[in-house]
């Protein structure tokens, strides 16, 4: 797979599921934070500028959820950045099941960097743009209709 | 405020704060689910339905992050049925601060209504039209452009 | 009831239960924090405290898991201070079915107030001791054998 | 290490802090949960009789936090069967840092197994007896004084 795709992995367990035996709609999105989370320990400068005071903050959310997952499913979870705008980018995320390749999840996250100090959105140019530019890919989800 | 928008409080606590002091961005789902529920309490007719066997399931949302909330804030979740289709609906919900009335999240939630039995996805005709199709309205953000 | 006993509300939703349909049994934790937060919210000197800069630290809990709760269970959390020790305090907890009166979890949350500044345990003597003592009380369940 | 104690891994994600930056104490309950599933998991005689309707039920949770854990840390959870009595059982359960091997959290969970369609608590002797007794062993810490 593409190196730019960071993958994880998560076996769903019962403190996930809702009262239907399904997982929780919102647990996806601690799986897709694991993700993104995942990603930024792959890249370690990436990881450097957010210790060093700059915080990645959700602006908007698009999730589909396109099949249940239940108990003892073992889920892949995979994250990469899809897009770079001049202010803010976007990480896309694809769930599926490992066993099968079946897409559970799809998701789009938009995303600005703050400076925690001044508390202003990072423009994505220069120095930031150099490193995040190479990144950019789309997962196969993402190239497909649905 | 209109009838059919149903209206629910929630006040940030420790547990709901992420890293940053913030509310996390999944715990804003749970708020939603709070929402929703609350919007089945208010319509008994509704209640009736899932509680013999109607599943109501996500297949899609679309969530704007718009201001932080953090510990203490007093919040006001709103939750209305804002679209009837053939085969699926909206949830339209928005969540405000309530002192300045800023809004925090807004969010669209498209569900499908699930016959538990036989596993179909049901058909938002007849009697379910009859029940639905009255309850549809709008929340004030969506009618803003943002 | 005890004016110094904190009494707060929640209704069991979808995403409180495991995959037997059960409140999940980390949920009740925070359950609990929502009562102790109240009890806070409802002793403006303590939560005056807090937010200068004290946090509230925990370093044993027992819980005992009396009933299951399940979807749409009305549920009543008490909480009061129920031991004054010299470094430490214990939280008394009860959570019990609105209609029946039946317990469903009861919990001892052993506690010690840390300076956020020096990072020191804060001794309960002089001004923390008169401030605290006269709240201490216990649950009518902490006084039942079981 | 025994081979009858379990060890899974976790590393601290954003989503499990609380206001303070610290892992929510009700998120430990979850590395816990995750921790007995992966022990069942280890087991497969253990698995199969809880996937023909046998539910781990918990009955008490005593639990002490002794260290806090931030940030990118990475924890390792070590789960094993403590205590089988007559008709119930004890898990223990310690999280320590994989660096330091400092104590986070230990803890002792008493369970007792249902039988789903009975609803009955399953006596630990005879077949199960057999099955549980050879895994019963202790973790370090619950041998140490604290």
């Amino acid at each position: 797979m593409d190196s730019r795709i960071t993958v994880t992995h998560v076996r769903v367990r019962g403190f996930h599921l809702d009262g239907y035996g399904h997982v929780n709609h919102a647990r996806y999105l601690e799986f897709l934070e694991e993700g993104r989370w995942a990603f930024v320990d792959a890249h370690p400068e990436f990881a450097k500028s957010l210790a060093a005071g700059v915080a990645l903050v959700a602006v908007n959310l698009n999730i589909d959820y396109r099949r249940a997952a239940v108990m003892h499913d073992d889920l892949e979870v995979r994250t990469c950045l899809s897009r770079l705008g001049g202010r803010s980018g976007t990480v896309g995320h694809e769930i599926v099941h490992r066993d099968s390749g079946e897409a559970v999840v799809t998701a789009s996250l938009t995303f600005v960097l703050l400076d925690q100090r001044s508390h202003e959105v990072i423009a994505l140019d220069g120095e930031w743009r150099e490193r995040l530019a190479p990144l950019v890919t789309a997962l196969d989800s993402t190239r497909e209709p649905h």
